[in-house]
């Protein structure tokens, strides 16, 4: 299933050594300005290569338009977008054809289909997300002009929470040939109370399936999220004034719909499985085995998901504005 | 949105004060044996009523199949089934007409739809679930065939996690006019490798939509969940051997696909906003008030919602079974 | 899959000679005044048994709205309606149970499902179209809140066109155990230009999908429909003046869209497969034998066929223009 | 809506004067050999410019497939595949920037969405279609491989049935500056029974669908179609005796659901609407205005209507054919 969303759908397609990945947008307002110019920054921030802490692969990522606009503006067809795969050093991963990575989707893909595209994860690479955030920034163009705001943070990495120990924690770990998990925060504002579909297009449901989705992700909490085990009803009700809510425990959502409030949304992010470190697997065949990856990775992943996590909370959040329009 | 599902679908009606609630399923498997006694005994479980822990309320909730089964099998056909609403102390609400209950879907759904049915939350309320589990008993009939069991439990409370002290905290918060929150796990075991699809019907998203959308549910994590944030690499892979993983961290989703694994899920809950502790709202027109909810609520939701997890973790493995046919 | 719309979705369920048959509505829009008056009257044209040319069954077909309404308006949540089975004479069907009827669904769903209903055709009954009629009729009142008017007719029966003559041709066919078909023509006026979604949503895609999707049905046209295979692009175009179009040979369908002409469309019924005539078939154990179905069937469904036919048109038009507010 | 099918799904994008024309497939078959060279010929025969029955445009529509294949296997992962477009002259359309063509999709484009690609009619342009016949080449591929056979002929033009006579009709109509319509018959064989799911994804229905879909088309029969109409059911019914159905009035499908017999759908083909001929029409403005369209186009489209109404019905088949893996 490579299609989300209900309004404003998207479909994505490519694999990590292929010719191009791309995504085709399906029900994106009309009559809206769009040019590579709008989608282009965002892919650079989600491109490799661009700091010590991120894999030094350059991929320069370049997107072309290729359908649904005429004279730079959006029509109603559907836009598809491309970007050409390029320095892809396939033959790094000759060594691995046959072996089980741990912690990728090396071996439920083989179970799954029985046939795997090795070279670089294939389609289970980060690399199919360049469609989403392609799509994601058509969605922010779109929110932005409705007063809605999507902003993603890091907000710890293996516990610390400032971005020089952030730095030095990543940097550590890379040095070891090993990689770190973290935690990205992403917050909307501006948002109109009423998104959201009772009740299996629930607004936080929606979001948790988005951000689950997302490749390393282990864990959702919308607003205060996991703490509220831990509450008592009387501190965690957000009580209400004239003025609007006292707080914001509920991170925005209450009964699946939005209450108008900042959308407050985290994820725990895995650190990166491929590492230097040696680690024991087995090959398609059964045999036992040892595996060390070298390569060009990310010994945290957590930078790179913040744009990823970005652009689902942004699409999630204009098809429930398109939905929301049925009741105007 | 009120149907949840690809494959095996259901699509749930009712509110809490209507006449009555229920479920259709559509897609589930034919020639499978089916009665009201495979779903009476989920239902009761979920009822309040049976224990000092829960609301005080009495409900039968007495489930009858319209349609769908012929001389006791299933035949494709969709299967209606209905729960007609008893013990309904519709005026318990009267004084709540006009305010919103913090906490509550309330404010929430009035901004939504510029109507709501106040009885008992209408269509917010928990008896919704009785469409929910009474589906999951069906799809979990289905998959125990198939060798698949899905158990919940209830793993902490406000942070304790024995069974005494469970009770203790939730005795307590019940005294106090209080209510409290917690932490409900799932498990699946026998589920074969292969279920999901990448890339935006993984299977962890699929799960992490499914509980999320659950009343109270804040936060949802598969396998070491959060806890990943603070590892490196080389911990939190799972090794493979010869004779299986080694370990399992990673809750028996790799790459969105299961691996074979036993799968685990946890879920935050969050204290029932229902509390006699006055809080501060308002009423629709905007005047200020202050709230105490008396009546037979549950001082902590966390019993309820194992039922209702388990029926929700067995529908989403139901749907990718059921998919997943497509590569055999 | 009982589950039709996207926007204004539908979902049936029940058999001929079950509990009961239904249907849930949602996606209905809010605070739309609604009761069971609004939707008996276009099922009691449904029903048999009010004039010789129907079946003579007698069937009263009450409807009960169970959930989705609160002081008499549409809430946002789902719309259950049941009507109870009754005077079910299946014991008529004994002698049926093993054997094919020709022209009916017995031999092609107990090819799919291994298993049959075969009690007045089960699921495949046109008893299961109650629940699309008063859905439909729920659209209906809405689509005439925004000034569309949908209407059907009988427009041929054996090629006759007049009332008196398809009277005639009905009553003789009964006479001698046997059936007839004919045309229903439906017609909406009032809808605005823009209906329909490029290029697999197109108004005319789902309205001949919805029509063919009608039980006895075998052909659908739209607007001129068949005898534009005859015809030359200077007859059949329609000219567009400053008053709007001059003719409407395209049915008031351009592209796949509404162009705010009234919209066409007719469908060709079979007779009957239901017939005294003695038929040659066999039964499901392979074995050759002869069948003559007496009891209480109609000569002719076309008549019948009529709200059927209104209610899948407004359930498409309703659909489409939720779908498309999202323009507005 | 751009996206077609629920198993087999197919997403096209494109407009006739764009960069590029494409198609993603989702839930292809695995392990299935597929390159250029299976879907090429098909695109070959859609392809204008070939015969002096159609238009003389040239354009070499060669497909790239961009994703979805490892080594020559189809992986489980979309399949892009990319016709960049040629042989443009937009300045062809240049005179008729402001002008609704009759006939056309020009006005309700207009009308539904506030702006127009006019250049060659855009989206709604024949040569979408491309994306639905390279992706019905490879459903093709797969039926075939599951011993199911679609082929599709044209049937009548303007009333004639032998090649002889049709060609004469359309030089004719060629000569005269007008244009002419006509009727296409496909057909399926080797189709299993069970293939179709009551009651709202019947198999008719979705064919029906299918092909009203298809630009130009105003009408769809399936089996005896609107011949149904005039018929006694003694006369309709199919008789079924040991050795299968005695005829095949039904085309097929009986309840919605295929029998085993040949499935045959046929559809009227309206005459192309861009003519010669002086029509009257108006601007975007609301100004009256002559049109007389020169240009390069097919005075009948009937004979390219061919493969993609081949790719249609294979596309529903292969659709279904998986759907009904569920029951094995």
């Amino acid at each position: 299933m490579n299609t989300f969303g209900k309004n404003f759908r998207i479909t994505t397609f490519g694999e990590s050594h292929g010719t191009a990945v791309g995504v085709v947008i399906d029900g994106c307002p009309v009559r809206m300005g769009l040019s590579e110019a709008d989608i282009q920054p965002l892919l650079d921030r989600r491109r490799p290569g661009t700091s010590p802490l991120t894999s030094a692969r350059k991929e320069s990522d370049q997107i072309v338009i290729l359908s649904g606009t005429f004279e730079g503006l959006t029509t109603g067809a559907p836009i598809a977008m491309l970007v050409t795969n390029e320095n892809q050093h396939s033959s790094d991963y000759d060594a691995l054809r046959d072996l089980f990575r741990p912690g990728h989707a090396d071996f439920s893909y083989f179970s799954k289909y029985g046939i795997r595209d090795h070279r670089g994860g294939g389609r289970s690479s980060g690399r199919e997300t360049i469609g989403r955030v392609a799509a994601g920034a058509v969605a922010m163009k779109w929110l932005q002009a409705q007063g809605i705001t999507v902003t993603g943070s890091i907000r710890a990495v293996h516990g610390k929470t400032s971005p020089d120990e952030i730095e030095k924690e990543i940097l550590a770990a890379k040095e070891r040939g090993d990689s770190v998990g973290g935690i990205v925060e992403c917050t909307a504002s501006g948002c109109p109370a009423g998104l959201g579909d009772p009740v299996f297009g629930k607004l936080d449901a929606l979001i948790a399936g988005a951000m689950m989705g997302i490749g390393a992700v282990k864990g959702v909490e919308i607003g205060d999220g996991f703490s509220v085990a831990r509450r008592f009803g009387s501190e965690n009700n957000d009580p209400i004034t004239t003025g609007g809510f006292a707080s914001n425990h509920a991170g925005g959502i209450l009964g699946g719909i939005s209450s108008g409030q900042e959308i407050v949304v985290r994820l725990a992010v895995k650190p990166t499985p491929s590492i230097a470190t040696v680690q024991k697997t087995r090959d398609i065949h059964g045999n036992e085995a040892e595996i060390s990856i070298s390569g060009r990775h990310d010994p945290c992943i957590v930078p790179r998901i913040v744009p990823v996590a970005e652009a689902m909370l942004a699409l999630v959040l204009a098809d429930c504005l398109l939905e929301q329009m049925k009741y105007r």
